[in-house]
């Protein structure tokens, strides 16, 4: 298995950057999580190449950003192009998150914003001609994330 | 309303930001959509203020990180409590994402990692010591997102 | 049975109203389905009188008048509060059409015309204050009415 | 986009227009939100060729009109011919209203008004001859509109 | 168990009065399955008596009989309650069948016959009164039934 | 419309009808009615030509004729074909009862008798075999009919 | 019918056997059911020949046996294919368990255990490479049998 | 975790075990992994102590056992009693075995083995009665199990 194991020193870095990833310095890891500045330059290295971090991006708010339809689309793709089509759907105007499920039917969850029922009605044709089969719509109001408490590093007291 | 008027220079920091909001650095950004560097930082504090940038992170693979499970929740929470548990559900054990819906019923995604059927469960039964009626589960088989192409600085040619 | 016999005059009436009901002439209509002004002008008040006809209004564009937004709500209200509701809920902010069905789930369709995500949280927040479970919601892309074959007029030849 | 900015006076004309299209004068409306005749005969002008107002109808109570039917089907069309199909049934017997929406199935709503089983039955033979799929049927019991709250003139008191 | 052993007569006279049980007459039926007449009466008897033949109907065409409207209503009934409701229906106006189903949900198909969408209402509203839940509505356009081939008398040759 | 008015001692006729079809005499029904016996004859025969009266036969409880099972399926057959399957089915072995609906899915009801799952499984393989597609599968514990009140002869008392 | 007479022994013989097919000895078994050994073994030879007793297996908890995951699928085959499918897919890697249903459609039900997410990935491939459609997976956290109370021997006291 | 590490040995052992639990001696199946009798019942011992091994059944094809009905209840048991009821269930008349399911709804799947209708009415009533809702019924033709391939011992060869 492709799985790597990480330690309590890695989990509070990951913690940390969650909270901030663009801002915090090596230097404030390094006293979060009680070790060499060095040692945390190393493992968010290991951690990139192993593909146990993929990237880093900011969280945006969308509906501010003036894309004011927010819509979560239950698609199915037949099962031996599910994945190709899963990917490559990231191109199309106006989509930001893809999930891939195991089933046959409602298979991929593309998350799309939009300006308005126009633009939505354009992106949706572009869905139906590379072969996705829009099962429902949702309409999406709220959107929350975390640092990720299981992350949290707590240092062995002594 | 609370909209935010982004222009393409906004538009163009933040599909920088993106490609990756750690290590891009603000001369970096500069360069990129053509303008001093004061500017850059100056567009930067603006969308952090106004909320159109919440915040920067990681982008996890948890399957790496020895969470063998993914899975989609839909849960339903009534109406009047919907958005305070929503907001609650994040303290959870394993919950990594939640997005809330505006019908009355399947209104709450709730991705989770897990390790196995025993952690599974042990976390669904804190959604339903809470309120939650789990109506599905997906199980996840990949999740994808990308810089927004929408947002890519396209440079005035002269 | 309060049902009212129509003849092909009364139809033809119907019809031509339908193309234009407020810039039609009595004369025009008169022309048209081949009888006397005063007969249409007292078929009209007899339609009116007796409910054929309940009303005359403008079909807006409403995506044009600057409401993005045009969902139907499909809605459950209880047997026995579901009349009653139906016809209140045509005060809520948004709502332009409701259609009440037989069944005692999924029975009030809510057309509703909204700004945005926000708007549209609002409205729905009203509906479900009011007993209202919303079952699903559809993005409407097109309407389509047109005067009513049914009705057309063809005098018979001699 | 194509929207158009509609003002107060505006939407005050709608309004009035909502209540009575038929039989309101330009006078009444003119006096009804505090502007000139040409003013109002003008903006109606305006309305009716930027498309905000598509027309003008009687609303018809078709049980009252001798059809005790009134049944909402939902079709589902492929995603190509969707929209021609959508338009196109309205030339079918027995068709008032459709509706189309975004998604892939259930993407068509036809409103049908009819006679009995046996009318339903030819109007239902015709739709699946033109390709639809007739997923559901829906008899509907009530149906409500009103002039919009949202249009109504409120003169600025001084 | 309550079963009764029918042996090839009884099955033969069974086939025999499906085909016309009013004017049918014992004779024919004697000679129908080759036995004498008084077989065939005690053995009508014992079918009568043993509850195999629940009785003798003729069957209408309602739509004929001016009751244009079939109607299939799939109910819910709660379980303790439902024997109690499916049984006691019957006496509702315009309910001609009923049929009651082992799952907790969608137990009980009630099948009415009305004149219009006004008669269905009351009909409906009579259900939810008694503690029915409509789950859903089909419009029936054909009802077809036959003797039964299973019960069809085939002489042993010689 | 082939449809035929009746009249109350049309009505009356019926319903004794339904009470007991094979053993009512036209005497009984003409004392039931309260018109001479000629009467009763021309109007049952009328009723028979003109199809309101199908045809009579006995009710009979299957479970107690040896088959244990009483099953309700819902199938699906292709809209241009249905009517012609429907029709059809009813020579296949174990269907006793066949309605068809006006949707495009879910559109064939058959109820089916069975000895045990063996023979279930050989009835529904011929099912499939035609084109049949079975959607679901009800297990049916009660039937009730009755003579319908609607029918019930009331004389006008004098 | 191939179906076999057991009596009060033979049922008794499987319900000491459900409690521990492979410890318990034929005197333990012919004590508990008060015949003589050569009965009990008769008896089981017969019930092995005629096929009430198919064979005998070890009840694993896969979960302990480092399978965390236990995933009930619900799939649907084509009819014609149904149940050679439904044999084959046993060979399948990690399938333990297949159960074919009596309708078209989520007519086979497969058990599957799986290491992590990537393994229930390779598994369904296989499924949807060999014909099978997923119709809706859900993960299994208990799983319950017991020796059968009906066939529990119960002597005749003296 | 209380995961047991099973070795080739162990999955050697419970692969002949499901060959034949029964009639296998400790002999054939140290021949058939290769290794000392000894170790073969050592390796048994354990894994029947640390559950992996959690008893030893005969298969039982019960329609061969005069028991013609094999159906499967999908039923719904509120979160917080669903495992003590599905624990319970077991003990109920009709009931071979039990699956409980992560969600909230249809989370105990029930199989059920009966003679006739009446029968699976009374366990039905049973299911009720302790506070299950029977979602839906599924009659069940072929169920299939194998000893399982990611079992079978391959000796490595030297």
């Amino acid at each position: 298995m492709s799985e790597v194991a990480l330690d309590d020193i890695d989990r509070g870095i990951l913690f940390l950057l969650q909270n901030d990833a663009r801002n915090i310095t090596i230097a404030e890891i390094a006293e979060g999580v009680n070790v060499a500045a060095s040692t945390v330059r190393n493992r968010i290295e290991d951690m990139e190449e192993n593909g146990v971090i993929e990237g880093y991006s900011p969280k945006i708010d969308y509906e501010k950003a003036n894309y004011p339809l927010h819509v979560l689309f239950v698609c199915s793709a037949s099962a031996n192009e599910r994945e190709k089509l899963a990917a490559g759907i990231l191109d199309q105007h106006g989509v930001v998150d893809v999930r891939e499920m195991l089933t046959s039917k409602r298979n991929i969850y593309v998350e799309v914003v939009a300006t308005d029922t126009r633009d939505l009605t354009e992106i949706t044709n572009e869905f139906t001609s590379i072969g996705f089969s829009i099962e429902s719509s949702e309409i999406i109001t709220n959107h929350y994330t975390r640092p990720w408490a299981e992350f949290e590093f707590e240092e062995a007291e002594n």
